[in-house]
């Protein structure tokens, strides 16, 4: 059965996040209803990275298998014409046979996004975390590269989190000030639950000088979640795209060039 | 009685536009609501710009005469707290006596946003113009500038603006792309009724090829609406911000450094 690649923009602040979840609004539910009628058959989509409650992504992407025929621009525009102002299709490609969202995956791009003035934003008043006190980008930026590397990610995950290992590998994690806004762009192979909005938690704590920039090298190494920081509201936090094989012929964000040549998907 | 000032933050989104109308949401209803608790009295606000429904403020300039006492962090901290989250009050201000937030006014500076991409946005999307087929930025810019200098703005002007003259003085309009975005920001001591949207359209038309880039000093030369171009959306648009007098010592957005220094107020 053919099966289907798709770039996915959402906006989480009026979701239940990604999964489905029976009588709650998911991206997922939005996404399967509106191509399940491109297709006038039931569609069961998969994707690369589970978002929760509030989490928005730039680039989600997302596969599913289907008997129906239809050009590429009929998914794109007939699965926009069928969904709701915050779900867009942005793109799809025919999948090679062996393709898969979330295990074909070398690497995740988030990025985290700070509002970082006196006032809260009424414009961006979903899609930021607020922060009033002065945050020093600059500080934050060398705190976080000792996070580059394969570690123990423990201080950072999630209590309920349900992979076998916390060690994951970070190809890079830049912080800086954009106006208002202070952002964190990080990607890695693999990410354990709430790492993002845990690393946030603590760069925001040494960044408006709560704690010294070496309280990150402390959290590495004492692998300890009680000692971290707290988990930076999900209303910042954004799925920046996802990486693959070449071989795959996808689209993907440009971060990913600065990605090592012999990156190899997370097992 | 002792008058302040305020600059006001909103996403009018949810907005039946600035202006008080019973029965309906607008941000001087709720401006006027949040103030009136913190004054423990009523209170009534005038503004320097009316914006039309689904029209934002970057900065919009407010004032008001209350007889209650409050320092100026109570009327920012007190009022955001009695506000709904798509309004913000973003500094307050003791008015010189004979401030007025309209008529003190010597120019006002507009944003418009196109988002320029083949598919809508799912997370700016009421604060964006889509515009699926490519802008030449350059092209518009080029094809405003005839727009710089005191015009009969005629063939801008909405059929029921109930200004006494459709002249007005433009001190810039600069175009240019950012991303999938493409700006105009757009400066001028007074602006007839739709104004900036009737621009905005007519740049549109030329910026994806549909018109001649001569076609603005056409318009300004028949000065006849019937001859223009769309009202373009309203949600594109912003009040960027406001610039009075050095005398009142008002906070204002860097871009009016460029007005001239002999710029006076519309009358």
């Amino acid at each position: 059965m053919p099966r289907i690649v798709l770039g996915i923009e959402y906006d989480g602040s009026q979701f239940h996040g990604w999964q489905w979840q029976d009588g709650k609004r998911s991206v997922q539910g939005e996404l399967q209803a509106g191509l399940s009628k491109v297709a006038d058959q039931p569609v069961t989509v998969l994707c690369a990275g589970r978002t929760d409650a509030g989490v928005h992504a730039l680039e989600q992407v997302v596969h599913f298998d289907c008997e129906a025929e239809r050009d590429m621009r009929a998914w794109v525009m007939g699965g926009n014409s069928q969904l709701p102002g915050d779900v867009r299709i942005l793109w799809a490609k025919p999948a090679i046979a062996d393709f898969h969202a979330r295990y074909s995956a070398i690497a995740r791009f988030y990025r985290y996004v700070f509002f970082n003035r006196p006032v809260k934003s009424a414009l961006a008043r979903n899609q930021v975390t607020w922060c009033y006190e002065a945050l020093d980008a600059e500080k934050m930026h060398q705190a976080a590269q000792v996070l580059i590397g394969e570690h123990d990610f423990s201080s950072f995950r999630a209590h309920g989190c349900q992979s076998k290992s916390p060690r994951r590998l970070m190809y890079f994690i830049d912080v800086y000030r954009d106006g208002d806004r202070v952002i964190i762009d990080l990607s890695a192979n693999a990410f354990v639950h709430h790492m993002v909005r845990n690393i946030a938690g603590v760069l925001m704590d040494i960044g408006r000088g709560r704690r010294s920039p070496d309280w990150t090298e402390h959290l590495l190494k004492v692998k300890d979640r009680e000692q971290g920081g707290v988990t930076a509201s999900p209303h910042g936090l954004y799925l920046g795209g996802v990486y693959y094989p070449e071989r795959y012929g996808l689209v993907y964000h440009p971060i990913f060039k600065r990605l090592p040549k012999d990156a190899k998907r997370f097992d």
